[in-house]
């Protein structure tokens, strides 16, 4: 790309030569950059075009890498990457070995941290401000967080604990005014009243000076005037969520105004105590389709520049979901929807607008969701918490806890099971099925088509325990009808079965049509509940000579390792993630790369029967 | 037990009947029970102590069970427990098929849901509330939450959610001046303020009261007043950290009156917005010993009523944990040490004393310990989290994304791996290893001596990547040494093996004598490091006919899995936890009937040789 400054600024160093209009400039450049790359690899292009000048400014007030700024979930960090070196990269974001869409220290020094989930800035940064402290190497640490992952869990008890503290840890608060949802909750009610009267909260620093100077006449006026001042200097100080949490509040700032947030920034360095500095942002700041519609640009695909519109936005597994959710809340009034801040990824638009009174979207809160769901279930509800699998890590012991031990029946929707793609490590649905079936009387099913969904979801409100419905990102691959069966084999007299689940089972077709092709009869059992395992389904899978188990997860406390384990078949080889986390790509090339698209499987099944 | 009122409690609505000085004598009969049931058969005293006014005015304002009330972390609901139809059962506290120490909805109608993992019932309790409105059934749901809990992440995201709806929900903070550890922290500072100056904060409505009837004479003294009159009705009103959250504050009210406290509880009924009751109760009211040191009493074994003193108080896994890291702290200056409010229960407190700016108490927030640990890694320190293993599973995901994708060398210790005995389901150990040993770059060992347990501590210093140190509760069964292996191996020529590790291991090694002498030799294989499993061991297990691994923990997902699937042996056993809840009993009993003690051991593998 041509451009007059953004190709000079080599690091952070270079920003502090420029002069104000040269700042103007370069931020108008670094739009440019944003929206062409974004458009055409992807990404999340509303939140970074709202950090331009805010990003600008914290690399001007602060030595990085020295200081180590953290900007939490890391999807905001876009000119970050492009300020710290990473310009000429920058036409690789998200792409395979490309430039990550979030922060990543392998990366680059100044990723001080990983971010992906929401909420974790704070407790890093501040463990990175206490380690400086306590090996006396210097450097500060600045958490950048905006006002949806505000309201995480990990970020308030991380605030409880930095909060009255004596040190100068600086908090950096980007209010866009809504999180990735329209965000409801205290955090963000209380940051609208903010916003809607600054004068209110920056007038107490005039009273304060007013009251001051006020010459005492008089005993009774005296005594009145002494009485307010007390209540003043006592109370007035503590008029906002930050400062009762031990903070010293500077703001709002606007978040466009690069002189303004210097001297924010500046004043907050200044304290002997923890700072909040409240910058006020607009989401898709000078990208007019951005800016009238954030939410649809929050996260988004490749898409064209010209008239906004994303390549891709039709039926997938998500939306097939929210449809048929809505016909089960029709039909039965117990039916309650949740989402963590999530209600366009998951496809509750509909369900939001029609069962507003059933529908809960709880913000960046996983825990809270499950523990919520379970009240729910208590109550005699049935809830759905559909949720990204990534992000249902975050509330492990809650589904434990909080809904499996007492039976309850929360039906958890877990959607981007399996590979995601572009988003990279931190957002792999790789975990789901380890981790769900370690949990006493969960039931797992993972259907692979749209109709199959919908028979799982039909099915659920049959249930009286937890139960988990896991689905992955996209479309589907092949039109698996719903059959209330256990499991699926498709040809039955073969000696070597494979096995699978999920949506690589139309890989798995694939490579059987292709090894009958080449003339090796290959059975496939495609497993609808993954968890528990049947007697039935042992019994016959024990009846093979060789079975091959692909699995789109994690290998150990994998479904492979439990029908292996409950078989005790010695001829059972497992292909799946093993003990490695996966790095962004295409869902099909990370499938390859893991053995698990169809040539792969075909070439396993053959390797294996040439040596075995 | 003698008593006049007590046992003629057979639900709240006979609580109902009795007068103030009736109350009191019940009051008093209530402690007597509890000081003799507790010191017998252990348990929680000084928290239940602190709340035995509490629970009567909560039951007297409300109707349970229609009404539901939930305790969080349950260690507090003993006087809930016998005001509800189990004064007689209570003589069976936490014994083995008795009452349970926390709340169970299988026990009784009046325990609408489970605690006993901290800061829940604001989630619950707000899940059944919303419910209720919906199915229209009525009932309202109050959570009962002490200081400590507030500050958990769950809690918060709860305050957040629940803040500014427009439900009359309500919250009683039960702030008994300290959680389990002494608190740091914005909620427990920010209460310190308000008990401290209780009348600055009911100064407000004085306040109010007389800027209102201020008479308004002349225009400057106008102006200044109605601005002051401005400041006051919209600032004052927002002066606490509940009342920022969006929650009408009612407090702070004496928690041992009564009288004043159902006249908080009715004040906050008549709102139409949610409300926090803050209550300040002593913890450990009306003994001496326990008000004295209520740390001590936290959670107590069974203990003589006369000194207070506790009948077994000395070396265990923790305090040679905690020693141990003193020395490495002492030489190495990296080593830091974080709790999540467990100090004693970690042995941490010499640590806590020698070593303060090395230490971190964070409160209870598991997850924010993870992540501050990664950031005090990320910074070039060795830290060492130690924390109770069921309540590691709340922060699986912080664990897999802001220390193992990047590698960052923070130390698990997990204490209470396994069994714990009488805490029952909520609090056993039964899943660390399975979720752990999902997490690619993770490393686990499972010392089952303390000279094992230091070794491990000491090779930990090597690490460059997570880790985790799992170990039980109590004390060693067996003295096993440090060998710096992956395994060790007692026997070397049998065909039968025995594989298992952690403090069962003891069972193991009396199963195997006991099996010479009956005539059959049988190999026992103790792995030290459990996770990853080494091909060298692998192929030596291999090389059995036939193996039993037994497992202290869950089947699925478990170790005796792995090492299965690795092996492909097909004479390969597992004992361990399938597929269900371990309820209270004492440790001794729950291995029996899981199969994990000496002769049950030795039946396996007799009945197994015989038949196989």
């Amino acid at each position: 790309m041509e451009n007059k400054f953004l190709g000079k600024i080599n690091s952070p160093e270079d920003l502090k030569k420029l002069n104000n209009s040269e700042l103007d400039l370069l931020c108008g450049e670094i739009r440019e950059a944003l929206i062409n790359t974004v458009s055409k690899n992807g990404g999340h292009l509303a939140s970074n075009l709202g950090v331009v000048e805010l990003t600008v400014a914290l690399h001007r007030s602060f030595n990085a890498p020295k200081d180590s700024i953290i900007f939490d979930v890391g999807h905001q960090c876009y000119t970050h990457k492009m300020l710290t070196g990473r310009y000429e990269k920058f036409v690789t974001l998200r792409r395979e070995n490309g430039i990550s869409g979030f922060m990543r220290p392998e990366e680059s020094e100044y990723d001080p941290f990983i971010t992906g989930h929401a909420s974790n800035s704070l407790a890093a940064a501040y463990g990175i401000y206490k380690a400086n402290a306590i090996s006396g190497k210097g450097g500060t640490a600045v958490a950048v967080i905006g006002d949806g992952a505000m309201t995480g869990g990990l970020a308030m008890e991380a605030m409880n604990n930095i909060g009255f503290s004596k040190t100068n840890f600086i908090v950096v608060l980007n209010d866009n005014k809504m999180s990735i949802s329209s965000n409801v909750g205290s955090v963000s009610e209380h940051l609208k009243r903010i916003r809607l009267k600054p004068g209110y909260y920056r007038f107490k620093s005039g009273t304060e000076n007013f009251l001051l100077k006020i010459p005492l006449i008089g005993k009774p006026v005296f005594k009145f005037l002494s009485k307010i001042k007390r209540a003043f200097t006592r109370q007035v100080y503590k008029n906002n969520m930050f400062e009762t949490f031990g903070f010293k509040y500077i703001g709002p700032v606007d978040g466009h105004d690069i002189s303004q947030l210097e001297n924010a920034l500046k004043i907050a360095k200044a304290q002997s105590q923890p700072c909040v500095v409240h910058a006020v942002t607009v989401k898709g700041k000078g990208y007019s389709f951005a800016e009238q519609q954030p939410g649809s640009y929050h996260g988004v695909s490749a898409f064209d520049t010209h008239d906004g519109l994303a390549m891709n936005n039709t039926v997938n597994f998500s939306s097939v979901c929210g449809e048929a959710l809505c016909r089960m809340a029709r039909e039965d009034s117990r039916v309650c929807a949740v989402t963590a801040a999530m209600t366009t990824g998951t496809g509750l638009e509909e369900f939001s607008k029609k069962y507003p009174a059933r529908f809960f979207d709880v913000g960046i809160a996983e825990e809270y969701a499950v523990t919520f769901s379970g009240g729910l279930a208590a109550g005699g509800m049935k809830p759905y918490f559909a949720v990204y699998s990534s992000f249902l890590q975050r509330a492990y012991d809650e589904i434990i806890h909080d809904t499996a031990i007492a039976g309850l029946p929360v039906c958890y929707l877990v959607d981007r099971a399996g590979i995601v793609g572009d988003d990279g490590e931190t957002h792999q649905g790789l975990f789901d099925a380890a981790f769900l079936s370690t949990i006493p009387g969960m039931t797992v099913y993972s259907p692979a088509g749209y109709d199959e969904l919908v028979g799982c979801l039909k099915k659920s409100l049959d249930f009286s325990a937890p139960l988990a419905i896991r689905y992955p990102r996209g479309k589907e691959k092949h039109p698996f009808k719903f059959t209330d069966t256990d499991y699926t084999i498709y040809g039955e007299s073969a000696s070597v079965a494979i096995v699978t689940y999920g949506v690589i089972t139309a890989h798995a077709l694939a490579a059987q049509k292709a090894l009958e092709e080449k003339g090796m009869r290959v059975d496939l059992i495609k497993l609808n509940k993954i968890y528990p395992l049947s007697d039935e389904l042992c019994a016959r899978v024990s009846d093979y000579d060789k079975v091959f188990f692909f699995e789109e997860g994690i290998l150990r406390g994998g479904i492979g390792q439990h029908l292996m384990s409950l078989t005790g078949h010695s001829n059972f080889k497992i292909i799946a993630v093993d003990d490695k986390f996966v790095p962004a790509a295409s869902i099909d090339s990370a499938h390859k790369k893991l053995g698990l698209d169809t040539e792969s499987m075909i070439n396993t099944v053959l390797g294996e029967n040439a040596n075995g």
